[in-house]
């Protein structure tokens, strides 16, 4: 395996047109480079290519970027990257496992990432993320409006310049202001196979409506409330001995291995974004 | 493995209390018979218990429903019946997938049941039905209004004495006046994982919400489109890869697996209803 | 939902023979028992009856026990319990993931059991044990013959007086004489979808033979290694991309969750044992 | 979607070096081909490079693959194709469900398939095949050695110059002889999940072994029994209640699913060979 300091990431998306991907790879021969994996894929309805490269050799990231804009069609994204871990900050409210998913694997090096700290509208969960030696902020909501709470949230959070938010059952919905200063950049999961049963207590949705499957969805956050481009979707089957507690029981293990998937993809920027579907180069 | 024609099944339902079991094996122990196999449910929100039982022992079968009927709560369901093969009547338009797999497994003996005939709207699959050596009907619907069409369907169905209907991608609606006629009877697959996209275009709508898992649905028909209980559901991942039609193409080998597999169930009376929710005793 | 501590379990395995339902439900019946839930199987080609009941009412354990075994063949075994949380040690090595996750769900109560240590024979994961506030002891095998380790192992078990031991990829094999103290109370994850790959490295052995599906497999450990009943068989699909590394590493979330569906199960005491066959009652 | 008569494929093997992908996609550009998908792989462990690309644009075939040839290291495979149905002829023994499912697909266009025949051991599934208008040879084994009925097979076969033999529940072993004749061109359905339960009855041995999840492996016959590159893998769950004919039941609807996928990808060449690993380009 090759260890990921040697490796660099190219990252493209621009209008499609023939002779993109020998354009790019004679960039990176040009600078010799060696590909280790290359993935491509045109979004036709969009007449958008994506483009992700992977490889070794020392470069000056720049210098490729600027020589990849300008073999490319106007308007091109270029974007070079390592896989340095990700810096991160997860939201909680009470439940711990898709928290306590994050916390394991952070602390045995399993998840790509650098947790910066918690942050919960809750305090129960302090002495468990303690010790796990992440620090903990307790910002209560009681007494505050929705863009005060907001606020003191920013306050916590930008001085630690998270590259990503991940809210971990976080139980309170955020402002489209809020969300707007972390674009593609908010990671949710919805305990439920979206889009079926939106909105509040989705498997006592799930068990009226008498499903034999159940599901969890990971999702980048916008605006719109659960409708956010889907990263990753796992499903489990249920049936009608369970009763909506059993369905939010045996959901829970979905839910963490769904988003713990996602932010592993995202980590590794294996995610793409064609309008509000996404692209995994997997 | 035992004969079907030696086994007899009891079926109740019947407001819950204690020693109903004790009751219903008593009877069944006074009158000889050896069970092979027992399945109880009881559905806590609705007080409703429910007993399958499958049994060997030569008996009168009206006089064992009478003795059970007697020491259950006044207003309980109790039905006696037998593995013999179902009348089935099958609905069909253009698309060959679900009516073939219906066709080979009753063909080769597969599906326990007989059937009468196919029914189309359209004459497409005619020929290939003849080829099964069934009847094909083709009733089209041009021309007419939704009440007529329906009662040429009914002359030709109701001679047949079908025991059930089954929708094999037949895409006209029915009307409840229909549908009341064949209470539990008649059978749909949905090409969707029900609630999610309910309605027209499914994978085309999966495809512009970019879901990352695809589904199909086997339920009742009841008067309310898409909402009737679910039998059996089956999905599949799909990727950014995949076309609308790819989905659509994808989705046909679980919707045939998904409206065999209830059908399986249906057939031998494996499938109760508490409300809209089913139970399954498999 | 009813609290376990109101819930009396009554578990009855015996040859088979008509009336055997009715005859303990008799018990239960005149015990003034409400019966919750009840599951039966017949093995026929053991002819063998398996028998588990939940119900609530104040009863006398030893006499309904006693009362019931009159009503049964001889040699019936007949076992009342309760769902009070089972003592459990854990074995493990170095590989923390299904540690962890029952570390994390003993943490928060999910895991109905009392975790009375971990016994390790490498140091590694102490302190995280000990961040749980549950008691860690390492018992290197370095220099010691395998007997003279076990009796090590047994001198620190023995006293917590454990009903089940978990084996969360403890790495060493237990001789027969080991095994033979603990019938049906050892549990071992297997990290392959047995009976395919025994023995060694079978994430490399799967590569190698480019299966599309790996697995993980939780079992009671015997005297034959890898040759246990099966409790819970989990599988992911896997493809060409993945390296011997990337199937170890998706492998091991199907692991903790195969064994964590395991133990749930028989903390439950949902498993039965037919020969070498688990009988699940879920 | 683009007609398949308007693609071209052009399939690339040969040892890994820097540059190739920009070589090949620069031998394209020349020729004005307009690049639909493009799919890499390097197997690093042989260090092998795998391309498969599909284009459209007015091509001389043998030109390109001769250009292509020269940019590559020496003893490189090249070869460009067309999405043209592929001869195919099926061998069958008494089972009739993988033999059914290839009928209806090929009889409704489903299958990128010219079927030329059917060959089998056992008159029963004749006047069936009969049905669906292709031809059917009954050419017994009784009294027969191995290789004059596999002489007999050949007169018939190769006339019809297959491109593909597919073993549809054909229950002979075939000598390594025959399957010289074929090298990667004869498909098998394994009604197991390989490696597990090798040889015969695997579901007897499913059953007796206890497993919870059964499965079913397309792979290409190879002259080692039940060793060849595995192409697809289904698998489903099984219980306690599942007969041994129950799980071959079921078995046989996971079954004519992974042959009919198998083929698929097959027939539309997103499979490629590394030693006894395959590689799918889907």
């Amino acid at each position: 395996m090759i260890d990921w300091r040697d490796l660099t990431l190219l990252l493209v998306e621009c209008a499609d047109r023939p002779g993109l991907v020998h354009a790019i790879t004679g960039v990176l021969l040009r600078h010799g480079c060696n590909v280790i994996s290359n993935h491509e894929f045109v979004d036709r309805e969009q007449g958008q290519f994506f483009m992700r490269t992977e490889f070794t050799g020392e470069i000056e990231r720049d210098v490729v970027e600027a020589e990849t804009r300008a073999v490319l069609p106007g308007g091109a994204s270029v974007r070079s990257t390592t896989l340095a871990p990700r810096r991160v900050v997860v939201l909680a409210s009470r439940e711990h496992h898709c928290l306590a998913e994050i916390l394991v694997r952070h602390h045995f090096g399993d998840l790509n990432a650098i947790l910066t700290s918690v942050i919960s509208n809750h305090p129960d969960l302090g002495s468990f993320v303690a010790g796990f030696g992440v620090p903990f902020h307790h910002l209560s909501h009681e007494g505050l409006s929705r863009a005060e709470h907001e606020r003191k949230l920013l306050a916590v959070l930008e001085p630690q310049r998270p590259d990503y938010l991940v809210l971990a059952k976080y139980m309170r919905l955020l402002t489209p202001e809020f969300v707007f200063r972390f674009p593609r950049r908010i990671i949710n999961i919805h305990h439920s196979f979206l889009p079926a049963f939106v909105g509040a207590k989705p498997y006592l949705q799930a068990f009226r409506r008498g499903v034999k499957v159940i599901g969890a969805t990971a999702h980048f956050v916008t605006e719109q409330l659960d409708a956010g481009p889907i990263i990753v979707q796992e499903v489990l089957p249920v049936n009608h001995r369970n009763s909506p507690q059993d369905m939010a029981q045996a959901g829970r293990d979905v839910e963490k291995l769904a988003l713990v998937r996602a932010l592993q993809l995202i980590f590794a920027e294996r995610v793409c974004l064609s309008g509000n579907r996404t692209i995994i180069f997997d």
